[in-house]
This record gives structure tokens, sequence and C-alpha cells, in this order.
């Protein structure tokens, strides 16, 4: 594949983009979440589309459409323009919210994940717009500001405007390939659900040498809580935690190998000493293909310089677990929190909050849709075989897009593993513009030949 | 006892000394302690003693003296200036160097630990020079500005001016009565050890999607390290923990059992839901008489509002451990050190840090000064019964007075329990600082009649 880019316009563009911090889970950036919202909605009119901000619960989404002709298909295009927290602030070589470029690369927050990508498909909309005078489909734009917390308001707004957005086929690309210049169509995602837990012991911190040993110290018991969330094995002790994950069938296993997502790559992606997790499955088969409790976040006590002897009143946690098809989202939060309430230590009170979630996704690649698209893939990567993967992530609209719309997902990602999406210095390159502009342009095409 | 107070000349002068927020730990109240050094110079110097403030490779120390009379027994009285920090702040009900009175009790922090003990004692002196003229004993005051993070520079201090502060017997006043107007003598203290452990998995903060079920999560780790320090029987699992560890006499349990320190005060006071701890032993035998191990703060990953599905490159722990006679520091540190490092999963990195260390105390009641103290809490208590106690704390100078000048410490505490030392809305009795007047004028002249 050549190396190429897309205009010094579209940069411009994608650059103006980056800079707003359009981090949804944060109060304070809700402005700047609804300023980003309003470039989005103005980017889609000068690409010559109808487009709109429409209010939700939370943040507003955007829903852009070509003139609608009729006999033709029409493909819904899914995408989020909010981004995830940056801390921790100081791991960023620069400040994450002024992109720069160093070897045809952009780094900033939200660069992959998924800015670069939903304007690569506006951009080849605009592309194919200007080039033939319309589009081979009709399509509807679908850019939400709700998918890194999860999405809650977009069922209501689904379910709302199912009408409105109508559609044959869902592409949504919020993926990551299998590696650079490899076609990849994604054909399943985990899916997620996650708790927040509140321990008190004491009802104020205490001197520990004055209480300890006779009063439980919070922090100890949580550790001890969190720890019995998984065997030494690596499995997750939690009572009927895989019931209803279904197994890996072997022409996926070898399809993951095949497409080259290695052990050593995850390593090294990582920076991780070492991989673990469950016993009996590759790396990447934990990832794409079992299930998983995490916990990603945990804080209680003194944390400043020096140390401080204290026992103190509250410990807390942050937890999320990763689903595969066909387990429930709804059910294994009751499961965890149940093991969470047997398995509390005495002693300390728990209080446990329910958080996000999202259902798993599997799809068959090589249906109908799945066939067009990876026939597109070829087209857009050089003729190369098109990697058929999972991907371990949740995007729990494309199980909405199922349940509400009635419509299977095309999974198309743009972004390179270890392009650092939640991370600092998330990079998105800009080949990967310019191959997604004719993914898009290719995808439209392949559809619309599907007859 | 009648209820009495200091003169309002008295109470005036301890408002003042506690609005100096002298944070031992935290850098950038450095200034404050020093300032806080040299009020308490002035204050000695207003008392009719000469005193000034010496350097040390920390904080400064405080040595102030009466006129040296040939023939008579030398005191040192200890105390410390310097106080634990204020977080969490939200807690307080005011701003704890914004000293307020109700019903009699002061409240701000470092009023019990130690600002209004050492200040009784200084007022004790300060009276009997003005009243008799010259005081029974000859008396050194040593006031220190580290001992809330372990007295790092004291042994030097000690060693390098041990003909200055030479004395037959040290006074210390920074411990809990047995309850209100119950005079006490404190006959034993927990030695203190501590480390840090950072934990390193990941070099960055990765996506929990992307990277969960393969990667080792930090957190996780963690919590499974800390988990196996404790065995579900509460005893600490570290190997030969409770090695050297003295059992409990008998005459202690009866003492203490007489003194009136219940568990069901200790729920109170704690506001914990119920106790816990080493089976075997009531809550106070596990405070005062059984070495412990706390984890005194615990962190890594998002703790911010909303979740964020990271998997998190580091988690960090402090952890403190109490120790009980004969058991030594040094020891014990290299053993939970080496437990560490066994039991740490793999996929991580440990660092661990070493902290302050202490050793425990333990000295005969019944002694010639112990007698003689005795006699003086009776007097200065309208006759009720000493409390033979331990207490659970650490005052590592009191190991240093006994290695380095060779003496042994009577420990005549004025706090109360439940007085919040460490914790959110610490306070101060006036009846105690009245009482503490008393007793030091008591406790030099029996020193003087011993003979």
């Amino acid at each position: 594949m050549p190396i190429d880019r897309p205009t010094d316009a579209q940069l411009a563009l994608f650059l103006e983009f980056l800079r707003f911090p359009s981090v949804s889970t944060q109060p304070a950036h809700a402005g700047d979440v609804r300023a980003c919202a309003e470039w989005v909605r103005a980017r889609f009119q000068a690409a010559g589309l109808e487009a709109a901000v429409h209010e939700t619960p939370g943040h507003p989404a955007v829903v852009a459409r070509s003139r609608m002709a009729p006999g033709r298909k029409t493909v819904l295009i899914y995408g989020h323009y909010d981004v995830q927290p940056v801390d921790p602030l100081d791991l960023w070589r620069k400040p994450p919210f002024e992109p720069w470029i160093e070897d045809g690369i952009v780094t900033a927050r939200g660069s992959s994940d998924n800015k670069g990508q939903i304007l690569s498909h506006i951009f080849g909309v605009e592309e194919e717009l200007r080039e033939a005078g319309a589009l081979p489909v009709n399509v509807v734009f679908l850019v939400e500001g709700e998918e890194e917390i999860g999405s809650p308001s977009l069922p209501g707004f689904l379910k709302a405007r199912a009408a409105e957005l109508r559609c044959d086929v869902a592409v949504v690309s919020d993926m990551e390939m299998a590696g650079r210049g490899v076609p990849t169509l994604t054909y399943g995602l985990r899916g997620l659900g996650g708790l927040e837990i509140a321990m008190t012991g004491p009802s104020r911190d205490l001197h520990s040498g004055l209480f300890g040993g006779a009063v439980v110290n919070p922090l100890a018991a949580m550790a001890r809580l969190l720890a019995s969330l998984h065997g030494p094995d690596g499995r997750v002790a939690v009572e009927g935690f895989y019931d209803g994950a279904r197994p890996l069938a072997g022409w996926e296993r070898e399809a993951w190998a095949r497409a080259g997502a290695t052990d050593a790559g995850l390593l090294e992606h990582s920076g991780a000493p070492e991989l673990g997790g469950e016993a009996g499955y590759s790396g990447v088969e934990r990832i794409w293909g079992r299930p998983t409790v995490e916990i990603n976040g945990l804080w209680g006590g003194y944390q400043g310089a020096g140390s401080k002897t204290v026992l103190p009143s509250e410990a807390h946690a942050k937890i999320t677990f990763r689903l595969v098809p066909d387990m429930n989202p709804e059910v294994t939060l009751e499961r965890v929190a149940a093991h969470l309430k047997k398995h509390a230590p005495r002693g300390v009170r728990l209080e446990i909050t329910p958080r996000d979630s999202g259902k798993p996704f599997l799809t068959d690649p090589n249906s109908g849709y799945g066939a067009a698209a990876q026939r597109a893939l070829r087209g857009a990567f050089g003729g190369r075989e098109v990697a058929l993967i999972r991907n371990g992530g949740t995007v729990p609209v494309v199980a909405d897009f199922r349940d509400i719309l009635g419509v299977d997902t095309l999974l198309l990602g743009l972004q390179l593993p270890g392009c650092g999406a939640h991370s600092p210095n998330e990079t998105f390159p800009l080949e990967n513009m310019a191959a997604g502009i004719r993914l898009n342009r290719a995808a439209l095409q392949q559809i619309a030949a599907m007859g």
C-alpha cells in the first residue's frame, strides 16, 4: 500500500475537531461537549448533508442525512464525538487537547477513539458527493456524545426516532485493525457491566495505634473482598459467572492466530513485564473471547507525601466486567453483587452502586452484508486478505441497533493496536484517515451493489 | 473532682499555640513548623526558663532548662509541637487551625496530641517557679517537631547533646487516660515499622476492554497481595511475625479490665459497626498488647466522578505495623518485605520503600519512679486509684531515652479516649489542662521526695 494522507484542508478540520475537550464523564466539560456537537453539525452541513443537534437526557446527539432516494438501501453510520478523561495528565508528552503531528501520526485525546474514524466517514461521503454528485445508497449519520459513559441516552433516542433512523444496515468504525495496513472485519464485541463499592468501617479516620488491631480496617477488608473475585488460576471466582459464555469455535482461534494478533504483540503494546489471566487461553483469546472482572479504581486512606498512621473510615473501588456472548449484563451484575455481599468481611458496611452496562455482540462475518464489507475492505487496502477478529471492547449501541432498529452492524475499525485509546498520548495515523475515506466510499458502493 | 480550668491568660496562650499549622509530614508547612518552634522557645523564656531552638537535619527542636541546682534530681520533660495532617478536611466541623471552645472542650488539630499536654507541663513549672521561687528538682524540657513522622532526627540529637540532656528520669505526656478523671500510668507502648509498596504493571494506563483479561491489573494484584497479609482468623499471616512477642501477664489483663477500657467503649469511640481482629483477645488486649499490620493508604486507577474503563499502570499502598515487646522493628520489616516479595503476583513489578520505625517499650509501674508517679497521680486527681495500662501507640523517643540517655520514662497521659488524635475534630478538655498543671507540680515534688 502507498502511504497516503488526507488533504491539508481535511487535516486542518481534524485538528479543529481534536481541540474540543469533549470529556463526557466529567460535568465540568459539559459545555465543551455541546460545543463539539455544534461543530460536528456544521461539518455535516459543509459536507452537503442535512444535519441537526438533538437533545437527550444527557449530552446531545448529532443526526445528519443525505437526500433520501427511494429504492436505494439506507446505511446508518454511527460514531461518537465524546472522549475519555485524560488523567494521568503528567504522562502526556504534550497537552492532550493540543494535537501534534510527528511522522504522519496525530497525537491527541480522541484521535483514534473516535474522532479520526468518524471524520474519515464524513470525508468519504463528502468526496463521493462532490465527485459523483450523489451517493450510491442513502446515508444517515448518528454521532453521539455519551459513548465513553456507556451510551445511557441512546436506547431511548433510537426508540423515539426509530422512523427517522430506519436503515438496512449499520456501520460502526470504532475498532482496532489487526495490524498496520491489514483490512479488518470485527464480528464480535464484549459486553460491559459495572459497579462501585463503598465500604465504611469506623465513623471517622482513627489513629492506627490507638485503635489498630480491634477495629476492622476498611482498606484491608476491601483488599480481601477484591482478592476474592479471582481464583489463583486467574479465573473469576464469582459463582455462575461463566454460565452462558459461548465457547470459542475452532475456526475462530485459527483466524485470530492468522490475523497476527500475538501475545508477543500484546506484551509489547502493554509494556507489562509478562501477561497473565485465565488458564487455558492465549492472551488474545482472553481479551477477545473470554469475560473478565477488572478493578478500574481503588482508593482510601492517606495518599500524600510521607506517612500518616491512620486507620481510615472508608475504602472505595470501581469495578467493571466484560462479557462475551451469550452472557447478560444484568444477570452478571446480580451475581457479582451477590458475591461481594457474601464475601464482605465483618466489621464494615458495604454499599454497591450499579454502573453502565451493554450487551455483548456477535454476528456472521460471511452474511450478505459481511461479504460486502469484506469486498470493500479488500478494495480499500490493496487486495490484502481480510482479518476476521473480535474485539475486547464494548460498543453498547451495536446491541441496541439489533434490538431496537432490527439491523445488523458492520464493524470497520481504523485504529491501530497500541494506539493508546483511553491512555495518555493516544494516536491516529494519517494514512488510516486516507484509508478510511477510501473504505467508506467502497463500502457504500459494495452495499449498493448487493442488489 | 471539681471541674476546673486554666486561667484566661493560660487559655489565650493555648489557643495561640493551636493556631500554628505545624504539620511535620507536609513540606509545604515547613515554615509553619519553624514558626511554632520559635513560639515555644519564647513561651519557655516567658515562663522563666533558659531556652533555645536547635537545628536538626529535619524540623528544629526546642530545649529549655531551669537553673541547675547541684545535688537535686534532674527530670527531662519531653513533648512535641508538630501535629498530624488534617485530611479529610471536609469532616472537620470548623477549620482545624482555628480552635473553638464548647462546654469546656477545645477542638483543633493538635489540641490533645500534643500541644495541650506539653503546655500543661510548661504552665506547671511556670506556676511553681512563680509561687515557690524555685523548683524542687532540675528540669530540662525537650520539645521536638518530628514526632508525627517518627522522630527521625531525635536519636542523633540525643547522642550529640547527651551531656546537656543528662537526667535521672524522663516524663512524657502524650498518652490516653483510662477515662475522664482517672489518673493513669502507662507502662508500655507499641513499636512501629512501616513501608510503602509501589506496584507497576503495564507501562501506561490501558483500555480495560482492549487489554483486560491478558494484562495483569495492578489493582487486583495489590488487593491479592494485601489480602495475603492476614489470615481468616485475623492473625497476621507473615511468617515469623509473632516471634518474640511477649505473652500478656495475668495481672495485666486483670488491671486492664479493671481500668474500664472495654470493648463497648472502643466500639462507641470508633463508630465501627462491630470490632474485629486477632482471635483469642479482647479488643483492648489487641490494641495494647498485640502486634498488627495496618494499611494506612491504598490507591490507583480512576477515582473521579463517573466511570473510566481503565486498566491502570500503577497501584500504591502505605503500610505500618505495630509491635509489642520484645519484637524488633528492623527484623519485622525484613519479614514483612520478604512476605510481600514472596506473595507478589506475577505480571507486576514490586518496589518496597521502608518507612519510620520505633521500638516497643515496657517498664515496671512499681519501680521507685513508677511509685512516685503513682503518688503524684493520686494527689493530682483527688486520691482516685491509678489505672495501670499500656497504650497501642508509639512514642519512639521513649526507647531512645532508654538506649541513649540510659533513663526510664514515666508516661503521664492527659488525653481522653475518643479525643480524636489523628482524626478530624480532635479535642482536649480544659479540665485536663488544669489537672495537668497540678500533676506536673506533684510529680516534681514526689520525685524530689524520693531522696
